[in-house]
């Protein structure tokens, strides 16, 4: 086999690792890879470490022993989340987004795979050092923001549906009270689609009084599941709240329909945002 | 500024390349982050560039002049494409996805995000030299999907809804006759979600006789936008069509309940993907 200049390798490997996040890879396997012997590649993996460390971009995490290798735990530094959350609360500030009824127009920047991604590297961020086995919301605005946590994470996704389809198989269905419009709303989760006790983390895009999680937590009760943590794109402010413990990177304080102004303001993420820094 | 050496240099812009497909960043940029010559940059983009291609892992495409820069295409080559298409078609084939009513579950491979990722990328390459403004899906099961393709590609995504939601502002909306099941089905779009005259991507999980997929194209009508594609996961026989021109990942034959056997063979993919290789 050709044997790889260290240059190429290094942009070899970096791609491998960071295209997959949280995946193991055996040192062997590179070393094969690029018929080289490990103690070089040891140092290959020496030099990517340091500079994603010092760029707040993440670390590789070095497994010893036979089943061992090397993966890639990706971080979002405080000064890149801070300039992520200030261009969120920006965008959320613009006056186009107020619709009939005082309601909130968020689609465009749920339809924006570049701000997404980012809101899901600052959620993975701050649960990389836990175990999660799944990141769970519910559809359908949710779906875009769990799918980029768990890609961070390396972690499955399960969807709750308002309604239960025939091609979920059986499904846990619960009924529960929205907070803020005191309707009755059904919450169904696919029986396979999440091993009983798991650890999860509940993520969704918009949270007033919090009906709409508690649903998905309660939901998840029946699952035994534990919840590691609930993360919220944006908040808005509620007479009562159905959850108390929760992480938001922006709060909408007050919508003016007449003069058409949203106030917005940052979320609880930097000063409840457990291991963040 | 400290000067960086090339080894962290290669590794630094490999990651910030291939963490943004398709965005464009200028050789200036690299220039002053490194405080290195832009000639010390373009070798670097060089090596990087070679390294991508010979991994068939995708290109490095340089834009010349004041506006210039350099973006990376991702792609996944032929071999690897195959070997994702098998790996689906094997777990299509397991028996335990049938479900009462002949019905088939899917949502574990849709809940895997490093699948997701791969069908994503499959789609992208296929379509990574034409202009595309937006992929567009229906909800639920097509959004990580449409997420995946639109991270690829670079593009936002649109996300057609079965109800019309008042946190959609003003839509348009269509009714149209499922194929398989003659039920009729209301498909929305909000006006703001797509510009008029895009060129979209559409893409979905299943298809049957295409009617989710017909649905979205007249509905994408409204919006005067240009379908330069359908992809979908997976296909199942249909008696009439409603969608001749699509690319397929896998097709189910068959699903015999009594026997539990799923019949799974390719999709068209390998023999109608246009501009392929």
């Amino acid at each position: 086999m050709k044997k790889w200049r260290r240059s190429a390798r290094l942009v070899d490997m970096t791609r491998l690792l960071i295209q997959e996040p949280h995946k193991l890879i055996p040192l062997g396997t590179f070393a094969e890879r690029y018929g080289t012997a490990k103690s070089s590649i040891s140092e290959d993996l020496d030099i990517i470490h340091a500079v994603l460390e010092a760029q707040g971009a993440g670390v590789l995490e070095t497994v010893a022993g036979a089943a061992g290798g090397v993966r890639f735990i990706p971080r979002l530094d405080r000064s890149r989340t801070e300039a992520v959350v200030k261009e969120l609360c920006e965008r959320l500030a613009d006056p186009d987004r107020i619709l009939p009824g005082g309601y909130l127009y968020l689609s465009d920047l749920l339809g924006d795979p570049a701000l997404i991604r980012e809101i899901g590297l600052i959620w993975a961020t701050l649960f990389a050092g836990e175990r999660i086995d799944a990141v769970v919301t519910v559809e359908t605005k949710g779906i875009p923001l769990a799918y980029a946590t768990a890609t961070h994470l390396g972690t499955a996704v399960a969807i709750v549906r308002r309604d239960s389809r025939v091609t979920e198989g059986s499904v846990v269905t619960i009924n529960a009270v929205s907070g803020s419009s005191r309707r009755i709303r059904t919450f169904s989760l696919a029986r396979r689609s999440l091993k009983e006790g798991s650890r999860v983390l509940v993520v969704d895009d918009f949270m007033k009084a919090g009906g709409t999680v508690r649903g998905m937590v309660d939901l998840l009760a029946e699952f035994r599941a534990e919840v590691a943590g609930v993360c919220v794109m944006v908040e808005s402010p509620a007479q009562e709240r159905l959850v108390d413990d929760y992480v938001s990177l922006a709060k909408v304080e007050e919508i003016d329909v007449k003069s058409r102004k949203i106030a917005v303001s940052l979320g609880n993420l930097f000063t409840k945002g457990v291991g963040f820094q």
